[in-house]
């Protein structure tokens, strides 16, 4: 059928057209069918059907079909009906709980990567994965899927070590630590992290307070190459594409499907060319892991994927249930990790934690002996190697080498909440943290966040402040401190935390 | 945050708005998330995002939600996060398999109908369906859900009879025999039905040759208390609009949970007031119910949400192996149906199939003794009665009452399928022949279709013609009679069909 082209100028992320109702019935279709389209080049692309936004005769065409169709406006093009992607019969298969082959799996992973899926469709693959899950078979195929459809990074040494965290846990700067002491060590550690998505941070929104963070695969291979070391935005690169499409998804059904977990954490090491990992698997109330039980199932899951991708997988359980570190918020957590390089002091469950991490990855890369990687991790910290590796990898990156934590500071706009009675602090709650974090402004606003003066089990004073609030504009302050105020992410032995009375005029 | 309009004048279904990304980030949301919208009035919108489409400082605001913020394009909206509908959470507990209350379901209808939930969160509701089912009580809310979210026909009087069928032959027009039977003796039965979707041809669709068929429930109320009994469309009512709501989404994954297909027919009958229906369960190979286990077990759900709903229902296990009567799409459908009427003679497997479905509604509504109803429902058709009563039904619809089946005819484009053996037929391919009839054009070219000359078990000589195929454009004819001769519906005893000679030259 010849229709003419109504453009419709809007950018919908995939190729999609609407027809008139009186013309998809004339081509036997209807909403959601696919149609071939015939211009100068050829594309397949999804159907709305409308009873007056376009005429009879006429095809609205989305921004995307219309580039790819090379077509001026005054020609008509030809639009016939065509077969829906096999993928959709796949997907079917594992609501039905049946098996899929490996070229089933590639099958829809191709097709999510080329944006060939409706968001109806693409939702019920969510679905089917969250409620039948695959088996490790199949998780395997979906991880190789993954990295076989982006871009991938080929060293030509080896080993490559990778670090991640399953996250969930506000403070988690970490990794600004772990990769210069790794690097620092000789071994090369090209880290891909992601921006914060319900969270106050990522890592890359930290580190692009202190460098650009978005690099092609190559030139991350090309930074490595020099400092040993890289700490980039995976979302910048090509590398597992698949994943960004499928967490568009994911997120507002909140569904973090176990399969689908494993394979976006494992595709991303092995697009990098990992051959060892330390996953972090922070566990505890308030983590996405709350007990050790699901913990271990979750390292056993990793660790036996990873052997099947032929990666070398270590998980370390950490304890979640509260902040890493006495920061939340960009700023404030770049200023937290730089001043634990440039001093070699800060607080315990920061250090602790990173150069325990570390010192696995040491030991797996073969320059510590078992055993000695936690100490000779805090020498590369102590001895002021971690902080030049920090600074070359900082310089490599495009930013300023000399950069001091000094010159990361939070908003000058703060309010302190105090303790109204003195007791022992008995909860801290990550999420409602994290919640206030980003009522302040976090990520986006670098400068807001949170400073935790007194963490769970320690001893405060009446008066004494708990947390410092920073935000980069008043209302945004107004509103976490409201919001801390109606529900309080702290609790001193039974009491509830007060506002401050310069507060009270408001 | 104060933001300036850009319409974006495209009808989306929904209300949908469209942020930069760096306005987005501002409000802490991402695609997906809700917003609140304050013009002249307040709605609340899904939100999608742009990096360029929609520049920062601006809302793109597609056209359902221009129309409802009542806004001048010059004026700048607010816009602040909001949450996103409860029943996503609802949603999420039946991927749980946790069971939900009354109020949640209700919630979740609600929601469908207002169209605040997005293509990627009823699509998991549709799978978590499919995947997970519900309980009794479920379907009973959701089925009285879809009820009460629509408009509902009260009748002063009463029994209200009404009759459904599951669908899945082809050829089934048998409604045009069953609703005049039984309004003729005496019984209200205000049958509403549906279009093809992806058959040849649905009630709907046929008697739209005769009268008109898109009614308001009161015009639908009218016309039954007028005649007794009317045919029309449903989707032209208001009646449980949830259900084609989630048709659209159940499409494209070819998915019809079991769960949905219960309260969807019986939301259906409900809103009418119907007291006694009866259900036509088509069964066998290449039906929606392949076995009579499955029929049995489809019956008993029917029967036992019936009882909940205060509805009797009965149910009747069809043959659904072959055609009904020897025509499929419109035209040749109606000339077949009013050719019985006016005739009282046709294929028995038309003839006997209404008679018996109208046969049980004439018991169920106690016009015949047990036993009777089919013997009754004859007589109604042999003394002309049923005849007179449906072009009574055209009539009261604005129809010509003195229509013959001579003045519905297929179109002169045909094409004649020869055997090219004797012998038995051994194979009728529903699903093919549905096919076949949707490449000639049906339903939407109504006079195009396939006449059957012989049906299974029937001896066929050689030469002699099996199908003839009407088309009303001969590109249709062209593409369908190539498609049978790739895959042919009819096997003859191991033979295949051949192309007419005349076809070999072209």
């Amino acid at each position: 059928m010849k229709l003419k082209v109504q453009p419709l100028d809007i950018k919908v992320g995939k190729f999609k057209v609407v027809l008139n109702t009186s013309d998809a019935k004339e081509l036997g279709i209807i909403a959601g069918d696919r149609v071939r389209l015939r211009g100068i080049k050829s594309i397949t692309a999804i159907v709305d059907t409308t009873d007056d936004m376009v005429s009879a005769g006429m095809v609205g065409i989305y921004h995307e079909a219309q580039g790819a169709l090379g077509l001026q406006w005054t020609e008509p093009v030809d639009v016939m009906p065509a077969k829906r992607p096999s993928s959709i019969e796949f997907i079917k298969k594992m609501m039905r709980k049946e098996k899929l082959t490996k070229d089933e799996i590639y099958n829809i992973v191709r097709d999510v990567v080329d944006e060939s899926l409706s968001d109806i469709e693409l939702s019920a693959f969510i679905v089917a994965s969250e409620i039948n899950s695959l088996t490790d078979d199949e998780v395997e195929w979906l991880t190789r899927a993954m990295i076989d459809t982006g871009e991938r990074i080929e060293f030509d040494t080896h080993p490559i070590m990778d670090k991640h965290s399953i996250g969930g846990v506000p403070g988690n700067k970490i990794s600004l630590l772990v990769v210069p002491i790794v690097a620092a060590a000789g071994l090369m550690i090209p880290k891909t992290s992601s921006r914060a998505i319900t969270g106050a941070g990522g890592t890359a929104d930290l580190m692009e307070m202190l460098s650009p963070v978005n690099f092609s695969a190559s030139e991350i291979k090309e930074i490595t190459e020099k400092t040993n070391g890289a700490l980039v935005w995976g979302g910048g690169t090509n590398i597992a594409p698949a994943d960004d499409k499928l967490i568009r998804i994911e997120y507002p059904l909140s569904a973090d499907p176990h399969c689908q977990l494993l394979a976006s954490i494992m595709a991303k090491k092995g697009a990098v060319g990992a051959d060892n990992v330390v996953i972090d698997i922070p566990t505890g109330t308030g983590t996405k892991v709350p007990t050790l039980v699901e913990g271990r199932k979750l390292a056993r899951d990793l660790i036996s994927l990873g052997e099947r991708l032929g990666m070398n997988v270590e998980c370390a359980m950490t304890y979640g249930s509260s902040p890493i570190g006495r920061t939340v918020g960009p700023a404030l957590e770049v200023n937290e990790a730089l001043k634990v390089l440039e001093t070699t002091k800060g607080p315990n469950s920061l250090i602790e934690k990173s150069v325990s991490l570390a010192g696995i990855l040491l030991e797996m890369g073969g320059v510590s002996a078992r055993g000695r990687g936690h100490d000779d991790a805090l020498k590369y910290l102590r001895s002021g190697k971690a902080h030049a590796k920090m600074m070359e990898i900082i310089e490599a990156q495009g930013g300023d080498p000399t950069v001091k934590s000094g010159d990361i500071l939070p908003a000058e706009n703060k309010i302190e909440l105090k303790a109204v009675t003195s007791g022992y602090i008995i909860e801290l709650d990550n999420k409602r943290l994290v919640e206030i974090a980003r009522m302040l402004g976090a990520p986006n606003d670098k400068h807001a966040g949170i400073k935790i003066h007194k963490k769970k089990g320690e001893l405060v004073k009446v008066d004494e402040t708990i947390l410092t609030l920073y935000a980069e504009k008043d209302w945004k302050l107004t509103q976490a401190i409201e919001s801390a105020q109606r529900e309080t992410p702290i609790i001193v032995e039974g009491m509830l935390l007060e506002r401050m009375p310069k507060f009270r005029e408001v």
